[in-house]
């Protein structure tokens, strides 16, 4: 059992929960037994730890815990997980460029997930997936995705076999109107400013959400009404 | 100017962070500029202040404004109001059985309002509306809709004209094959165990979202797709 939060492998293991350390050790932390099974399942789980004694986990104390979880809730189990890399591309990609609320990106990744848009890429000005705010809202859709990374200009300029949809009301064909293909992405923006200005200048083909008496909706529920309706 | 945190009209303000203050006065607060004309503009506004001289509101010090508003970033604005009471029924009602997060209680409002469901009945145990985080996520939505409170059952059983449609993956049809009437409203449920048994139990006619590979999505993403094909 692991007391001491001094521990050198426990304090190698905190810096995870910063963005910069996992990107830079490609590793990152999920909290809660479902989500440690769900990383084991895929093969990317290191280590497990939990505050109790059972088989496959390593036992550490109450204050070791706390120093290696983010929630305010005591945890019971961490998983340490390397970075999940697939590397494919598949038929339905979401393109993620500059969301940065990480209730947002874990509901779409969510969303993604249930609607068969099974690669995601999540352009460099995007908030970390391995956030553990983005992992919770994921409910475990983080373990069943295909993710890439980058710059979302560079990333669409390579995707000359698929459709590629924006979202901007001011040249978008509604909803309604338009047919999913075989090959298709799906690019949606930052909260405040939408799609950057250099990915619409790439004559994506735009879609708007008819609405009434209200300017605009949330990105996680733009994109996945958009995502169900194209399934 | 309004200088020191101890001014007993601030300290009766502050109080109003508070849900059950806010319940006994009839009275809450929003943050920042866009609400406040918002309030204004509907006839809610009791009156406005600011850190700022500027017409038509009560300059306060920063340390007054502190007091009475709930965001980390300071906020400039603030705006005291009584309670949206218009109590009439629209063609389209959400009703929220239990939804606690407010994020999903604000995104809803802001979906509820872009698709028509004009008038949104709150369940005595969804979170409070006028919570500062709620009124954050509906994006002003708060100030167009028409909010109704009590017991979602009772409320359902008094809807006799109106086709009441749930959301039940046990008994329920595909989306695509619900149409619309005329007069309807869909209930929602909590965000870990959905709707009330007693609710379940009054007959309505379910409807789920076809998935793969996801056990369920967040309920306001649930939400915003069935208002979105209901409109």
């Amino acid at each position: 059992m692991i007391q001491s939060v001094d521990n050198p492998k426990i304090k190698e293991i905190s810096k995870l929960l910063i963005s910069k350390y996992r990107k830079k050790e490609k590793k990152f932390l999920v909290e809660g037994k479902h989500l440690v099974e769900e990383a084991k399942k895929i093969g990317v789980l290191i280590e497990a730890f939990s505050t109790e004694e059972k088989e496959g986990y390593t036992q550490v104390s109450q204050a070791v815990m706390k120093k290696i979880s983010n929630t305010d809730t005591l945890v019971k189990e961490v998983g340490l997980c390397k970075f999940i890399e697939k590397n494919i591309l598949t038929n339905h990609i979401l393109i993620l460029d500059g969301v940065q609320d990480p209730g947002n990106m874990g509901t779409l990744l969510r969303s993604a997930c249930a609607f068969g848009f099974k690669t995601v890429f999540i352009s460099n000005l995007s908030v970390d997936i391995y956030n553990d705010k983005v992992i919770r809202a994921s409910q475990g859709a983080i373990f069943k995705l295909n993710f890439l990374f980058g710059e979302t200009k560079d990333f669409i300029l390579q995707l000359k076999e698929y459709k590629v949809f924006g979202t901007n009301v001011m040249n978008g064909k509604p909803l309604e109107t338009i047919q999913p293909k075989e090959k298709m992405a799906l690019v949606l923006g930052n909260e405040g400013n939408g799609i950057s200005k250099e990915v619409q200048g790439l004559n994506l083909e735009n879609i708007y959400i008819p609405m009434d008496n209200t300017e605009s909706l949330n990105v996680a529920i733009a994109g996945s009404i958009i995502m169900y309706h194209l399934r």
